[in-house]
C-alpha cells in the first residue's frame, strides 16, 4: 500500500494525505484523525519521515535458504547479497532448515518485514506435493527462485540446466566405455529429479537398462556416502564409474574407492571448494552461480521498477574437468 | 531516541507526544506541528504505528562479515542467524569484502537501518592501525565481535583461544620429534597474530630458534599455498611438519607434499568441511563456533535488555585429530 491507496481509502486527496504525513499544521484535527485511522487499519508502516512520500519501499529483499553453512548456498547468498547491495537493496537473510512448516513460517517473517521481494536459494525450497507456501507469498510480493523451478503467478526462476548436464556426463562416461554407472543422490528436490532423469535418459539412449541397485540414495555427508559405497562394494555390486548429485557425496565415494585402491571416473555436481580440496581432485559440474545470481538480481530489480521480465531463464551448466575424469582404471 | 526524548526536546508532555503519534484529534495543529518538527529534525524513524510507543527497536541485528562464501564465515553466519531468530531478532547481512573503506561504508549502512546492535564475524574486521570505524559504530549501538578482539567502549568480544591452540600444536609436534615446523599463514589479523605468537613462543620454550624461512605468508587458496610450498621444496628448504592458519592452506601444503610422496604431520585451523574432504584427512583446530555464536547472541540479547555483560569471553579451542597428525614419515 502506498500514499495513493491511503488517499483512496480515506476519501481525501493525495495532497491532504501528504500534509498529514509531513506533519503540516494546515489540516484539521478531524481530517488528520481519519487519515491516520486508515493508515493504522491498513498496517501501513513505511518509514515515512525518512523515506519521502509515495515511495513505499524498504529497498530490502528477503533471502531464504535452507542452510547457509552449505558451501553451495553460502556462495549463492554471498553473490546475491553483493549484487543487491550494488543495486541499493539490503538483504534480510533467513535460514530455515528443512521442513515445510519452517519454510512457511520464515516466509511470513519476511513478508511481515515488508520486503520488496523474496529470493529463494535452491530447489530445496520447493516441496513435492505442496507449494502453497510459495504461492501465498507470491500473492504479496514477487518471488524469485535461483536454481529451482516453480511455475506459479508472480514467481520467476533463474536456473541452470542440470538435467542436460547429467545427461551429458553419462553420455561422456558411456563414450569412455563405462556401462555400469553408479548414481549417488541425497534428496529428490527439483534439482535432484532433473539430474536423475538425465541419468536415466542417457542410459536409455545408450541402450542400457538403468539398474535400480545403481541409483543409490545416501545421507548428505562425506561419511554417509562413503559408508554407503563401502557397503555396495562389500556386497559385490559392480560399477565402473560414479556420478553424484553433490560434491560431498562424490568425495565420500572417492574415499571408499581409494581405500580399496579402486580407480574409476567420478563426477560431482556444484564445483565447490571441496572438489578442489580432495585428492585426486574432483571433476564437477559448475552450475553457474556466478551467472545465475547477478541475472536473478538484475531481473528482480527491473521487475520492481515496473518492467516485464521473463518467467524463466535457463543457462547451460559447465563441466570442470579435474583428476577424477580420465583416471587410470 | 525514544518517545521520552521527543517529549523532552519538544517541551511537551509524553502524553501529548503519544497523542500525536497515535493520530489523536485532541491536539492543536500548532502543537502537532512542533512535535513533528522535532521528530523530523532528530531523524526519529521507528515504525511507530506498528510497534507501539516507547519501544524504539527494530529487533534487528546487523551482521557484518568480509565474505560469506568462506566456509568458516558461512558457518558462523548460519549459527548466528539461527540464534538471533530464536530470540526474536532479524539478521541483516552485509558482506563487505576487505578494505577499511568498505567496512566503514557498510557499518554506516547498517546504522542507517537503525539496527539494535552490530555483530562482526571474525577478526578480519579489525585493522592493524585504525579501528575508528568500529569505535564510531560503537558510539551508536553495541558492537559484538565473534572471534576477534577489540577493546573499545561499548564493544564486546566472544573469542576462541587460538594462541594457546597454536602453542599446544607446536608443543605436540616438538614432543613427536619435529624440530623444523613450517608455519603457513595468509593475513595478520588479530587471529593471525595470536597464532604466530603461539608458534614462536612454543618454539622458544622448546629452545628452538624460529627460522624466518619457515614462517611463510601465502595467498588464501589451495593453489596459492601449494605453489608456495612447492617453491620451498624446490629451494631445498627442509621442514618436518606443517601448521597452517587456515585449512585451505594446509590442504595446499598437503597437495604439494603428496605430489613428492613426502609425509609429514600437518595441522590446519578452522576444522572446516575441507579438512574432512581431503586425503589424507586433515587434523585441524576447531575454534568452537558452535559455542562462540550462541554465547555471543545470548550476551547481546541480555545487553539489549539492560543487563551488564562481560567485555570479553574466551573459550578454549579443540584439536580434532585426523589422518595427517600421526602420519608415517
Amino acid at each position: 500500500m502506498n500514499i495513493y491507496d491511503i488517499a483512496k481509502r480515506s476519501g481525501f486527496s493525495i495532497a491532504t494525505v501528504s500534509r498529514v504525513l509531513n506533519g503540516s499544521p494546515n489540516v484539521s484535527p478531524k481530517t488528520r484523525g481519519k487519515i491516520l485511522d486508515v493508515i493504522r487499519r491498513e498496517d501501513y508502516t513505511p518509514n515515512v519521515f525518512a523515506r519521502g512520500l509515495g515511495l513505499n519501499t524498504m529497498r530490502m529483499v528477503g533471502i531464504l535458504c535452507t542452510d547457509v553453512s552449505d558451501t553451495y548456498y553460502a556462495k549463492a547468498v554471498s553473490l546475491v547479497e553483493n549484487c543487491l547491495r550494488q543495486k541499493g537493496f539490503d538483504a534480510l537473510l533467513c535460514c530455515t532448515g528443512s521442513g515445510v512448516d519452517r519454510k512457511k513460517k520464515y516466509l511470513d517473517v519476511l513478508l511481515a518485514k515488508r520486503v520488496d521481494a523474496v529470493l529463494l536459494i535452491g530447489s530445496a525450497f520447493q516441496e513435492d506435493t505442496d507449494n502453497s507456501h510459495i504461492a501465498s507469498a507470491a500473492q504479496q510480493v514477487p518471488v524469485m527462485i535461483i536454481n529451482g523451478l516453480v511455475e506459479l503467478p508472480n514467481t520467476y526462476c533463474v536456473l541452470c540446466d542440470e538435467g542436460t548436464a547429467a545427461y551429458e556426463n553419462i553420455s561422456l562416461l558411456c563414450d569412455m566405455g563405462c556401462r555400469r554407472i553408479l548414481y549417488l543422490y541425497d534428496v529428490l528436490t527439483y534439482s535432484g529429479c532433473v539430474k536423475i532423469e538425465g541419468y536415466k535418459k542417457a542410459l536409455t539412449d545408450w541402450k542400457i537398462t538403468p539398474d535400480p541397485l545403481l541409483m543409490l540414495r545416501v545421507p548428505k555427508s562425506i561419511e554417509g556416502a562413503k559408508a554407503a559405497v563401502e557397503k555396495l562394494l562389500s556386497n559385490a555390486v559392480e560399477f565402473d564409474a560414479v556420478m553424484a548429485s553433490e560434491d560431498l557425496l562424490a568425495v565420500g565415494a572417492l574415499k571408499a574407492l581409494t581405500a580399496r585402491e579402486m580407480r574409476v571416473p567420478v563426477i560431482g555436481f556444484n564445483n565447490s571448494v571441496i572438489a578442489e580440496a580432495c585428492t585426486p581432485s574432483l571433476t564437477s559440474v559448475d552450475n553457474r552461480l556466478e551467472t545465475l545470481c547477478p541475472t536473478a538480481v538484475d531481473l528482480l530489480v527491473r521487475l520492481l521498477s515496473g518492467e516485464e521480465i521473463p518467467k524463466k531463464v535457463m543457462v547451460p551448466a559447465q563441466l570442470v574437468e579435474r583428476d577424477t575424469l580420465h583416471i587410470a582404471t
